[in-house]
């Protein structure tokens, strides 16, 4: 089994909690879909196919500076477990890991690099996913790391291209610049305020779309949203960058208004939403990880919102990736059916909360009067 | 205003959480209907019928030695709000206070004892109803503190007899011994194992019924129960007495033998349910009456199990008087709207609860592996 302690950041600085507005953004992720001329991709690519794309791969990835330091992992030699822990950091999609009886296909592989928070998922959808996943709003700096190395790998390889349509790929929506730009967003305020239904169609409209967590098809849990562009062709990829970059701050802005709104309008009912929120994380011995992003969605507000001010925005991170199934599994060393699994959940939140330190109910009380003790 | 500082116990002793089964037995009350002769008694009764049975009672209960060292309070005198305190104290009855727009007849009055746990209201339903009220399960003791006050105010006074039926009382339901017993209970176990039905069934099957908090007509909330004898006519007192405390002792059994069921069957659904109770109390900013009476069966639950060492069931009977409406807005000094009301409540609670010293959410661990840190 892959020894993840040996990853400098197990792949996980993005939960840092750095950049801009950490407390609304999460993180930011750009990649970049690429094609090996000669060999053919996407659905109609054979086992030899792979392979070969696996070799040029790795024989590329050896010069290229971006990867030094780093492990290339081959799938089809990794447990269930090790392979479900990757996909709940999200350093690979469902999709390279192929289903669970069957397992990855020949020749999938990520290479998990060393000193960037950078990834190249191999024989996924595309020959190559290149991708950069950085804590908070970045995504300037997420687009610069992944074109570096998109470059460096290029001088290695012939990407598929055309003069006309840009960068070949699997799946026609991909084609031209072969690059999405996705934002991952707390949007509580807007929800609470009834206001995400006209955000998100106003997305729509500039040609950006939304999903949940883990992407496409992936639902909306806990009022965190994935924003990326739509479309990929016709535009630079600076354009794309922009574009995004600017409209996802527009959303910040609402975001930041409803939340004002909130506290105007609806002071006591949204600071017991997130108290409670806090005191069932910090007591309740049995968690589903839908309630527990629910929950955590609360607190984060109340965070956000300095309610309370003992938390960080890095433990909030970090609990949503460890209360994951295969993540408490591997904490508990066996598999673990879904009542232990919340069980385990509960435990691992109660032990991080207490490490965080006591959060006291009325550190941050609000401006109502508080009655004395009636006795 | 009376001021209640000055009553030794607030009226309040029956919270001390002492007696047999305190935790499951919150408190025992025996009381007495009582009727002078000479005087039209129940709705026939008149101002000056009224009047003259005050009279008659004050010169009585200046000879009663069961009585001294108490304070009289003349209703019709009392503010509202101190009103609202005696009922929610549960030493009055809503019948004896009237309605708050007229407020109470005249001739209404109550009399709180000095030192013993005993009151007598005046002019309710009958012209006299002896109480006592007494902490934890202790029916044969609060018989005999009624029953001696009984025969003190009975050499003062000719209380209306009839040979043949007994003590004669304004409703046919009261006739006879005059006396009902009656025990608040709290029966989570049977009501989560789903047996509570067949008990309840079982009490009416042996001459006793149930009713909640406040009486007659009062809805169960909490899982807790009042057990009291329905029948006072062809009995002794003392068979009275004797069949509630072997009925209730029965109850009891039932209880504890369900709670073992739910720890063996559903201790980690138990466990939850009372920690996310405690998290609540803990933490909420705003809590309705009827959720704390759900939250703290949960917790006390908890406390009866062992499962929230740092509690006392003091704590939690206390909570359950002092954080309603009117005792709030005794402690806040004024009105309180609703909204109000349940955020002074919350506050209420976490005061309290503060004050009781923090409980560890993992000081009594489930018997279930817990996972260590995922990092």
């Amino acid at each position: 089994m892959t020894d993840f302690t040996v990853l400098p950041d197990h792949g996980l600085s993005w939960l840092e909690a750095s950049g801009d507005h950490a407390d609304i953004v999460l993180s930011t992720r750009v990649r970049l879909a690429r094609n090996l001329q000669g060999h053919a991709f996407g659905p109609r690519a054979r086992v030899n196919d792979r392979e070969a794309v696996l070799k040029r791969f790795k024989d590329s990835a050896a010069q290229a500076p971006s990867l030094a330091g780093g492990t290339l992992i081959e799938l089809p030699g990794v447990a269930l477990r090790t392979r479900r822990i990757l996909l709940e950091r999200r350093l690979v999609t469902r999709d390279l890991l192929g289903d669970d009886e069957t397992g990855p296909a020949r020749g999938t592989a990520v290479h998990l690099s060393g000193h960037q928070p950078l990834t190249v998922m191999v024989n996924e959808e595309d020959h190559l996913r290149v991708q950069s996943l950085l804590s908070g709003l970045r995504i300037e700096e997420a687009w610069r790391l992944v074109d570096r190395l998109d470059e460096e790998l290029g001088q290695e390889m012939p990407f598929a291209y055309h003069q006309e349509f840009g960068f070949l790929t699997s799946c026609p929506t991909n084609v031209g610049s072969g690059m999405r730009a996705s934002v991952f967003m707390h949007l509580p305020g807007l929800v609470l305020t009834k206001e995400i239904g006209k955000v998100l169609q106003g997305l729509g409209q500039v040609g950006l779309t939304f999903r949940g967590l883990y992407g496409e098809g992936s639902e909306v849990v806990g009022n965190f949203f994935q924003v990326s562009n739509q479309t990929t062709l016709g535009k630079t990829e600076e354009d794309l960058v922009d574009h995004l970059d600017k409209v996802v701050r527009q959303v910040i802005q609402y975001e930041l208004q409803a939340r004002q709104v909130l506290l105007r309008d609806a002071r006591g009912v949204t600071e017991d939403k997130i108290w409670r929120a806090y005191g069932l994380l910090r007591f309740a011995r049995s968690l589903s990880f839908e309630e527990l992003m629910n929950l955590l969605s609360g607190v984060r507000l109340g965070l956000s919102l300095k309610l309370l001010p003992g938390l960080r925005v890095y433990t909030l991170n970090k609990m949503m990736i460890f209360t994951q199934p295969a993540h408490l599994e591997e904490a508990a060393g066996r598999d673990l059916p879904p009542t232990e699994s919340d069980a385990h959940r509960a435990a691992f939140v109660r032990r991080i909360l207490a490490a965080e330190g006591e959060v006291s109910p009325d550190d941050a009380a609000s401006d109502e009067g508080e009655p004395s003790d009636g006795s």
